[in-house]
């Protein structure tokens, strides 16, 4: 009976959740600007009453008198939404509020700081939240490291000790790799990257392949317009995902194809967990690994070009004038060190965020002063990408994360590359599954997605779904490999040993 | 204190009901197919929890509490909110859980019935219907007649007796008219109204005057499709309206004319009552008369079209080929009795209503048996309109609304209609008023409606709405002269004495 009852009660809190998500959608979509104040407000109610709900006494109660679990099902219920609550309890009112107001500051002072380029304005707000950060680490309790607790929010169970060594490893065997091909010069035309490709067009072929080659369809999921791009879903059934059209087209490609990962990891989550905390994706890194795998994995692949060029031939003949297949590959791969983290390739790209976890991870510990960020910031991106940022707005002021207190999120990005190819690897032993894969036929793989990964939600966490599925912990060596045997290719170098 | 924690509390249950009302706009406008089950569940939530918060005992005790109001704006918050607080807590929750049940059936019963055009089998559905309505208004209470306690939901203060004898004198002095008219024949080429006009274009064309001419802006408003047309606003700065594209094209813009006059209403009231239970318009009739003046009274007036026909000329040439605003003025105003209500022009569309009307009181008041039903139906309609519908599903199963149980819904759209002549009648003794009209500039008109009734909300009642407005009660007088006026000189009838 207060299973029911319990049930009862977390299916509301979803359903909170999912108006205050509906919200969140229709203002970054649909709706009128002069709304934007009320929506607020909207919003705030919503959220506020789904943490009163899910932090009630009568929430714990019900907790406590479920007891053990009658079936599989429940018992995962019971084991993520007593650690939820535990979590949720952990840190007082008083707390969650100052966090709140605190956060509201900083993001209007970093937009600002940003602006001016001014990091000096925003350096009392990072403070802040560095403190706040340290206190949070404090109030939710770690063994090793206050980072652990933090990167527990977004990656359950992992800590900041793998994640180091996971990134030197990483950082160790790619960054001569990346010397290498920017010493070759370029592979591709890459003017195609920006010619004419009518905005409704690259919407239009970006969707119709995200249902054809991935399996996103509109009886399921719909397609929107947004200045940054995101996944959102109000149930497996109600999956939305957004894009961007610029001159630079790949952007709303692969951006509609990166979402489309996240969209159908959802997608796969075992009905049975409807409503519940378990109903989602296992964590960022897990869910990054989804929209990676199908974005840079899968599209951004020799067989899926040669699928697929006819139709964008079709759809945007500017384009594919004078090119074939392989030209397009070669161009949508370009390795290029950039300042801008959002803008980078699969060669660079880990190295934006190990710069950010490291820097974080000093920030927290104290052994980096807020005042000396800066500098810091400029020196690694100069010993990592060979390139100095001309002003903060280009260097440590272009993430939002910080500003928002999202201090341990840098990591999942690439614990979800890392993972990405991880689990190909595995699905690919599978030889329908790889012949699939080399025929850009992705059926097979999407089953072996969904029956090794998705269907399980929270119920799993990222290492058991990691040592499940691929027969080993997290570690660099598909990537590094991936990384050599593509880029080797399209840059035509002699081939090293990666190990 | 308890003032503002009554507002707070107020707030919630608004914000509440927004989200319900988003849930329900994305469910019409933007959803994809399979969400709809777990929506169901969603919006269920929200609305049962917003009916928990604001009919629980510490409502009760804040409205208490209250007091006496130290503003004219709290006074308005703490009257409203008592005398809906009071009807809401009056229904015990077993009864408005049995009436929900009932509900859903009846409209499945409905769907199928209409389907097939089996009258049998809807009917104990309509008696379950009618023995809650009865139910309902013993538990809401009334003094004259139980009709009056439903007919209160809709349209606070009136009663069946005063709807009776308006609807009398308006059935009185229109019936002959309507005879003349029909016996006059065709006024215009009726054609023009089903020529070719594209779809994109009947939507932008509308919404371009909906804007230019009713100052409906996208800075606070948006236009959608849906199956049925409707007008839903989550805040005065978040108006949406809905249209839907047809081969008869009148039906997509004065359709979207008729919903931009109910959000111009919600637009208009005062800011002051924002996020509590004064904030919406006073009653449905109310609502009607500004969706009909727009529609009507306006868009289908001589002077609208001098002004916009150039504007349709140029988007939908094809339709305009020929044809002058004249011409266009009276085919737009077409009097063809018909079976369907929503298909009706301005002339007959009352006698469906007051067809409705006198069925429904007496099917309340058990003089008239559901099983009579279609048999009573079809012997007015001969009466009235000279029609006798060829099955029930288009005679007594066209409506959705008594398989929702909207009983004493009806009355309102005619009340509307003859309150929007009655109300453009009063405003136009304004002479900078009138000449506006009569170039069809409606600024200053627009600017009257919010004085003398947007800005009041629910505020103020409907009665005394009308009767500061007007300087009267509601009485059929300008809107029988309305339309004698208006289609004498249309179908070139010697003028009558319409008194």
């Amino acid at each position: 009976m207060s299973m029911d009852e319990l049930k009862r009660r977390l299916g509301q809190v979803s359903d909170l959740g999912a108006a205050a998500g509906l919200m969140s959608w229709d203002q970054e979509t649909q709706m009128p600007g002069e709304a934007a104040r009320v929506r607020g407000l909207q919003m705030a109610t919503l959220e506020g009453l789904a943490h009163e709900l899910f932090t009630a006494a009568q929430t714990a109660e019900l907790l406590e008198a479920a007891g053990e679990a009658e079936s599989e099902t429940d018992a995962a219920i019971l084991r993520v939404t007593r650690r939820d609550h535990a979590k949720a309890t952990r840190l007082p009112t008083g707390f969650v509020e100052e966090a709140a107001r605190a956060r509201n500051e900083a993001h209007h002072a970093w937009l600002e700081a940003r602006q001016h380029s001014d990091f000096a304005t925003f350096a009392p707000h990072l403070e802040k939240m560095m403190d706040l950060a340290r206190r949070q680490a404090d109030l939710l309790g770690y063994e090793e490291h206050p980072y652990d607790a933090l990167l527990d929010e977004y990656e359950p169970g992992m800590r900041a000790s793998q994640v180091k060594s996971v990134f030197a490893d990483l950082r160790d065997r790619t960054l001569p790799l990346l010397r290498r091909i920017v010493a070759a010069g370029d592979a591709a035309d890459y003017g195609v990257l920006t010619r004419s490709f009518p905005p409704e067009a690259q919407k239009a072929f970006a969707w119709r392949v995200a249902g054809e080659a991935f399996g996103l369809k509109p009886e399921f999921a719909r397609q929107d317009e947004s200045a940054h791009p995101f996944q959102t879903n109000f149930s497996r059934s109600d999956l939305r995902i957004t894009t961007r059209v610029e001159e630079y087209w790949p952007a709303c490609l692969f951006g509609t194809w990166h979402e489309t990962g996240h969209a159908m990891y959802e997608r796969g989550v075992a009905p049975r967990w409807e409503r519940t905390p378990v109903s989602r994706g296992a964590s960022l890194g897990v869910h990054e690994s989804q929209s990676r795998m199908f974005e840079n994995l899968l599209a951004r692949s020799l067989p899926f070009w040669e699928r697929y060029f006819p139709q964008l031939a079709e759809v945007a003949p500017q384009v594919a004038a004078g090119l074939d297949a392989p030209g397009l590959y070669r161009a949508v791969n370009r390795v290029n060190p950039s300042l801008i983290r959002v803008e980078a390739d699969e060669v660079t790209y880990n190295f934006h965020v190990m710069l950010r976890f490291e820097l974080e991870l000093a920030l927290l510990e104290g052994s980096l002063k807020v005042h000396d960020l800066p500098e810091a910031w400029n020196a690694k991106m100069q010993a990592y990408l060979g390139l100095t940022p001309p002003n903060d707005a280009q260097g440590v002021l272009q993430d939002i994360h910080w500003s928002a207190g999202l201090i341990g999120y840098f990591p999942t990005y690439t614990l979800g590359n890392l993972l990405s190819v991880q689990l190909l690897e595995a699905a690919r032993k599978d030889a329908g599954i790889a012949a699939g894969v080399e025929r850009a036929e992705y059926g097979p793989l999407l089953a072996w997605l969904v029956e090794h990964v998705h269907q399980y939600g929270r119920s799993l966490t990222p290492t058991q779904i990691t040592e499940r599925a691929t027969g080993r912990p997290l570690t660099a060596d598909p990537y590094v490999a991936y990384l050599h045997g593509k880029y080797e290719g399209i840059y035509g170098l002699t081939s090293e040993n990666s190990a």
